[in-house]
């Protein structure tokens, strides 16, 4: 049972969890800070949070549980803010989707990585975003990475991890440079190939009308594109160590397919295509697992 | 009513279209031609066509409409085919997803395109395929695009007009090169785009296994990289004139943006992603309509 637990930052993730945990009856209190004033009021109205802060200094105090659930960008100055006030008998996590950069945030600010902060990530996104979207089942079934360190301690971790899996989550544990690695990946670099194109197809749209003419594929190839762009702006810097090499290997592989278009290389094409869509079913098959 | 309607490809699109017709009572008798002989059985048991034939010369003998759903790769041989028997009372119109290769082809063969063969193009893809995929709903509230020429009989165009709208579908009439234009940007480059980062990550999954940690996000954009690859082996090489320039206009697109990330231009990202935003809510409002 927690008694007090702290969100800093209330949105999809955060209320997310607060909601989980209430229903299930884990929690007493939920207390929030975000840096926008009507998403308190509407993480209060709908039952999130029962009260709020301006501040995460006033917000943490008398709490025995800290989340953080803000976009990646937001951690360091947190960090920092939080350093006078804590506490060895308290738990500390995040949900950030990059874990690199949170790491060296916190060994930056207290020299080494606190032994009860736990990084954390689950793996449960949308294009929705803010209090407002919040939904006491996202994680049910969902898998959550924790990526704690050789100093983190052992009966932090497996606090942390009780808490995903009594809101239905499914915990792997995962080394942080892997994490950022994998996610990059499966992840980062396809939000940003759908940013790109949209805003592309954006530009001829105004000209020429083309989105009139867009059917289901381009809804679904584009959905990510409507997620929130200040979150995806803090993961593209936090993790661009790993997505710009990307970006470039997804780069040279178009190049060689537009040139296995331009000279009519039937043979190579379909072999392509083929393993693509081979991929895609060994993908499909590890999800319904 | 259609006496005897001969499809040439009984796959989802064909199929649909047939099982649509039966149910609505348009159709009195319905004969398939398809180098899939197991697909040709499985079309008859599913009550989609009456019978079968092996040539397609057999197959439109006593039709009064003929409608051409293959792979546009197949249409030149067709036409072939077709020209020493082809009738003037006949309406024969086709589904390709390109729409200038199949005009020049009926030139290439006909020395122009016959007055009563109308050019179309339903757009309501899925990623499965063949007659097992076909569905009576599938063209309810879709667009459909036609083509017609200068040279295109109107009375033939008011006649394929009718049987789009009988089974559900939203018709309206695009220049032939303006469509092979706009769905090279809406669906060839998205479908592209999809089969590289689907193979490129496929090879890193069999490493790393990276898959396991890919969630709905990666489901959603990778979806139509299960699209057949014979269909869209024909689509790339059809129209490669249009998808090659916008695959490498894109590859500009996404190096700039790797710039922006190596750089770590907030401003710019923020505004790109912002944008990518904005514009995906202008095509889904119109979507809606």
């Amino acid at each position: 049972m927690i008694e007090r637990l702290c969100l800093i930052g209330v949105g999809l993730i955060g209320g997310s969890l607060a909601l989980a945990l209430r229903q299930k009856g884990l929690v007493r209190e939920v207390v929030g800070v975000d840096p926008h004033r009507a998403n308190l009021e509407t993480a209060r109205q709908l039952g999130i949070i029962d009260r709020f802060y301006a501040d995460p200094v006033d917000a943490v105090k008398g709490a025995d549980w800290v989340v953080m659930a803000t976009p990646v960008g937001a951690i360091p100055a947190i960090f920092s803010s939080l350093k006078p006030g804590w506490r060895n008998d308290v738990v500390y996590t995040d949900t950030g989707s990059t874990k690199a950069d949170v790491v060296d945030a916190a060994r930056w600010v207290f020299g080494e990585v606190p032994g009860n902060f736990v990084p954390g990530h689950p793996i449960a996104g949308a294009e929705s975003s803010g209090a407002s979207a919040a939904n006491g089942a996202l994680f049910e079934h969902k898998r959550v990475i924790l990526s704690p360190l050789a100093e983190t301690r052992p009966d932090m971790v497996e606090q942390v991890e009780m808490l995903w899996r009594s809101v239905g989550g499914r915990v792997s544990r995962m080394d942080y440079r892997h994490h950022d690695e994998v996610f990059a990946a499966t992840s980062h670099l396809p939000h940003v190939l759908a940013f790109v194109l949209t805003e592309m197809l954006g530009r001829k749209d105004e000209q020429q009308e083309i989105f009139q003419y867009a059917a289901g594929g381009f809804r679904d190839f584009t959905r990510i594109a409507s997620s929130d762009p200040r979150m995806w702006l803090d993961i593209c810097l936090a993790n661009r160590q790993e997505i710009v090499p990307l970006i470039e290997e997804y780069r040279e592989a178009l190049g060689q397919t537009a040139e296995i278009i331009a000279r009519g290389d039937a043979d190579k094409l379909l072999a392509l295509f083929t393993e693509a869509r081979a991929a895609r079913q060994r993908f499909l098959d590890q999800l319904e697992k």
